[in-house]
């Protein structure tokens, strides 16, 4: 999931406004049964392994399926959309390789739309445009970042690679990704695009409300995406997975930490109650990963963890907790784990901010006033 | 004011969520009998002509008034954090001189945030430094880039200027500014610097939500500030009033847009009832700024708009409507209005993003789905 993996403490709520409705949306439903999710009214468990990417983009960014003309002259398209200005290259070459990639993708994106600024009349299609310019090209935003800062090298960032997914894989690792690392991609980018009023797609609308920019928009939701609470999940859940030499030791320390009232990243959602709907899909592309591989160590952990947290505390896990495996198996670094998380939700923010300027709706909540009240005035010489 | 100067359309509510507590302050109270506004529980009307802006600042960053060696101390302090990092230089100096001045502002925190990045541990005290270097630096970011990218010269961004308001001017036209200059912009910086949950705040608090660091929070708020219904305002009241040739033409071209039912902005607040507090105040400055230049036109135009749009509309002028008179005498490009405003809401964004972090919660309302219900997914070969 990665729209919150901290359990609520005791007698107080970790979420504000949960349940509140701050707008109206067309793109998703979530929970209503206790594990379902749907794009535009489509059971993610209809398509999420079938569909590629850019199917997903296509009806969230551009709100229809693509017919097999529609989705080859779209992919073609976003093929063309992969390059990046120099200035931005030169950019990039100014970040250290020791900064947190969701900088590099924060900033990316900031310069992104000081280059190719969105006009002022804010039209839907060009939103549109916009967005397949950013899944298009914040692969090459992040893997030319990646490899200048380590190498030196400025790489190429076009690629034959017909996919975004695959297209990432390529960048990373220059070399070509086999058949089932792209459907992996597919799948990931797929089960995270969309996720209703999360707090990164809560941000993009607020910043949107104002009239702002799409670029500002997307900026601010990368931000959100980046914190631990939210899109880093993923990222603390391989460093757990990771941890351990077998599924006995892993076992044996969790249910430990579990003991001391430790909190385990990945397990429980605020929305879903049964089960997050994406966690049988993700586990089963982690599962072919990992057995392609010849490599179950971390898989194995994973799953017996999954079984250890519904038997300790019936905590079930979210989509991060099997994403982690499939990434590792896909030779992604961790930190580059949430900055794939931008580049599929991209598609939903994208068309949450254009939803947000239809609805023309400015989001300015209130707050209740804690402080101290009717405080008397000193001039500076006056202060102790 | 800047938080919002849309008149709702008849029969639609334009700002959503308004009147819901989303969350504790002890920053601001607002508009409780119409036209009010303190800070931490002052009154501005006590001190926003009286106070220099490095007292607001330390109010809202380091939650007291400083005595005069604490005030001494911070301005020095501030004075030594106005340096760039030379990587931050080269970045600026990759934005076209076309580039709206809030896309330079964002891209500049992002970066920023990108070489000094906050660490992971998120203590007060270091949000605190981070928001010093903050307010200290966002005017020679701004100006660096201003002058390199007009003519080339890489501009010294140190000033002996005392103050955040006097370094601005000095690095703007790169000569000392007046006492009643520096004078006039702590009085609209502290006037500037808090409003509770607007929209930018509220977009740093979301993102702050999810635990992520100081500089993506405050990059949200400068993204959603960029709006025309939130910061631009002030940009789009000077337009206004620099469009006549006196208070008659002035006004006899209002009346007859307001006939029209057109929009004028920087009249009318979503939160104030009876009128702005800050209005007089800065009313006060425009009006000697101008009586000083002997330039009294941009002025009388304002003055007499006010008095128009009361007459035909009751609806009373916000902040942004004198700031513009203000600015514009000060010899402020339009196009850096809304920068200017960042510099003085960073004070009241850092110590959201501090109180949003002490509360611990993710910001995660819910939304109203008005889509299609159970579609009926179908392969890409089978799409019409």
């Amino acid at each position: 999931m990665g729209d919150k993996t901290i359990t609520p403490a005791k007698g107080k709520k970790s979420v504000v406004l949960s349940g509140v409705a701050a707008g109206n949306t067309a793109l998703c439903t979530v929970g209503r049964t206790g594990n379902d999710l749907s794009y535009r009214g489509y059971d993610i468990l209809d398509f999420a392994d079938k569909a590629e990417f850019e199917e997903v983009a296509h009806l969230l960014i551009h709100e229809k399926w693509p017919n097999s003309e529609e989705l080859l002259n779209y992919k073609q398209k976003l093929q063309q959309l992969r390059t990046l200005p120099e200035p931005l290259k030169r950019v990039l070459e100014q970040i250290p390789a020791t900064t947190h990639p969701m900088d590099v993708m924060r900033t990316g994106c900031a310069m992104l739309g000081a280059l190719e600024s969105e006009p002022e009349a804010r039209e839907t299609g060009v939103a549109r445009e916009i967005g397949d310019r950013m899944i298009a090209c914040f692969g090459s935003i992040l893997l030319y970042w990646w490899h200048f800062s380590r190498s030196g090298n400025r790489i190429e960032v076009e690629s034959p690679e017909e996919s975004i997914g695959g297209h990432f894989l390529h960048l990373l690792h220059g070399q070509r990704p086999t058949a089932s690392q792209v459907r992996a991609m597919h799948i990931s980018l797929n089960l995270y695009a969309e996720h209703e009023f999360n707090a990164s797609t809560f941000a993009a609308r607020v910043v949107a409300g104002t009239d702002s920019d799409i670029h500002s928009a997307i900026t601010g939701a990368i931000g959100a995406l980046r914190g631990p609470k939210h899109g880093g999940a993923n990222e603390a859940a391989c460093e757990i997975q990771k941890r351990y030499a077998s599924a006995d030791e892993a076992e044996a320390d969790i249910r430990a930490r579990v003991g001391r009232k430790e909190i385990i990243i990945g397990f429980g959602h605020p929305v879903y109650t049964i089960g997050d709907p994406r966690n049988e899909m993700i586990k089963g592309v982690a599962r072919s990963l990992s057995a392609e591989a010849g490599e179950m160590l971390m898989f194995d952990v994973a799953e017996r963890l999954e079984t250890v947290m519904w038997e300790m505390k019936k905590m079930f896990p979210n989509l991060d907790w099997f994403s982690a495996v499939s990434y590792h198996m896909l030779g992604v670094p961790t930190s580059l784990f949430t900055p794939i998380f931008i580049i599929s939700r991209t598609t939903g923010w994208v068309a949450h901010v254009i939803e947000q300027r239809i609805d023309k709706k400015i989001i300015r909540p209130s707050a209740e006033y804690t402080g101290p009240e009717n405080q008397l005035w000193k001039p500076v010489g006056e202060r102790e």
